[in-house]
């Protein structure tokens, strides 16, 4: 293992991880991510697709984390440091004390996805939490993949990563262009898409049985997906009590996805 | 409407909205709460069983929300101020400008629960976005109420009421005791209870038709609940990709809920 001590938080070596959360704001454009925490960085060991740059951790943390770090190519560099010196680079207090640093690699083309039985299509999904808790419950229901327009925001970053409980470190994803097209492609692939939407005239989603192929497509909250997109598709809804039909997106796609996959499993509706 | 207008940040009629993040950690124990933005406090008015104290919104802000503010009962006191006078009492900018304060009062007692024909269960849920979740997922599929073990924490949280989408100021909840005691509680009153849990031998929900009074029973991310608990209940678990067997604790709830949803709608599982 190629261990490297640390003690000056001003190390060049270290840039990729400082001021962590400034960058997390401002979006990185050198195409490296960064993992923080024991669980993440063994699913980014173990199942991950991305090539590890480097790993930073606290010296009291080298011991613990040997099992691991033995699982890392010979030629990674890990940094250990003070814990003070890594609080002093990342910018706050990295309680955990395992960080990694990652590229994204060349993204994945929109054929890679469409393979697969079952596909998560996102929207416009703007929030961190929303992007991770979606790409968490497609693997947890085994969905092929994930899709999502150029509105939507990044898998890769921190916060998503964790949400999704590491599910967007091996979940093939494709984020680029626009819903419309998605859904050409995706029909001319053999998928049904099933837009979900609260409207009154929509399918209900437990009288659907899933078709060999098929996308569940999401909108942002709020204003959620738009009528010209719906219209393209099946629209489908869940449904709810009436006087407060509002639940999470995430959720929602939970919900269908669970459907589609307790269908797949039983073979009915 | 009682406006006053208010220019110093230390007047003490403001006290209740002084440092609201350091007593949302440390808890309140005055037996107030605090909500903010516009739609919460539409909820408060129109829905809410809880007695407001005062609302304290931006100069800015009263024209906008005259609307609301007209449901106010003619004596609660409206004080308004300037945004900066706003954000120092607060401690942090206040966005939307719109901040109210409103009393616990008397809690409900177990019994105002047991007419439900569902109810939600959390049990050591002390993640106040998973409460906050549960909830909207609970008045989404038209649950009766929620009960939580003493080790949940508040829905009446700032945060928790945010993420609940307005559901804890209306939805009936009891906040008390121990999951054991719910149990017993709950079974004599009619209730099959059922415990969400990944066991392997569980019930398939799918293939579960829910009983005229259901009760869903959530633990602990993490953990999740104890054995002691699942063996007084029904298990039953929701089917996932083998590999990948984690959901978010309250997307689980909203799982069971929708199914017990759509049953009792189509009178079939």
């Amino acid at each position: 293992m190629r261990i490297v001590s640390i003690s000056d938080a001003d190390d060049p070596r270290l840039a990729p991880y400082v001021s962590i959360r400034e960058r997390d704001l401002t979006g990185r454009s050198d195409g490296r991510f960064i993992v923080e925490g024991k669980v993440t960085l063994a699913t980014l060991l173990e199942r991950s697709l991305f090539e590890i740059e480097s790993i930073f951790i606290g010296q009291s943390r080298l011991e613990p984390l040997s099992d691991i770090l033995a699982l890392l190519p010979q030629d990674v560099p890990v940094y250990v440091a003070p814990q003070n010196v890594m609080d002093e680079v990342a910018g706050f207090p990295i309680h955990r004390g395992v960080l990694a640093c990652a590229r994204k690699g060349e993204p994945l083309a929109l054929d890679a996805l469409l393979e697969a039985e079952t596909l998560l299509v996102l929207n416009g999904i703007s929030n961190h939490d929303n992007v991770g808790a979606a790409f968490r419950n497609a693997a947890a229901f085994g969905a092929g993949g994930v899709l999502l327009d150029e509105q939507s925001c990044d898998p890769l970053y921190r916060k998503s990563i964790r949400v999704s409980a590491g599910a967007a470190l091996w979940l093939p994803f494709v984020r680029d262009g626009q819903g419309k097209d998605h859904i050409g492609r995706l029909q001319n692939a053999g998928f049904d898409v099933w837009a979900m939407t609260p409207r009154a005239t929509a399918a209900e989603l437990h009288q659907l049985k899933p078709s060999a192929k098929t996308a569940i497509l999401l909108g942002s909250e709020g204003p959620g997906l738009e009528d010209a997109l719906i219209d393209r598709c099946r629209p489908v809804r869940i449904a709810m009590a009436s006087g407060f039909d509002s639940i999470n997106v995430a959720t929602a796609g939970a919900i269908a996805l669970a459907h589609c996959h307790t269908c797949s499993v039983t073979g009915s509706a």
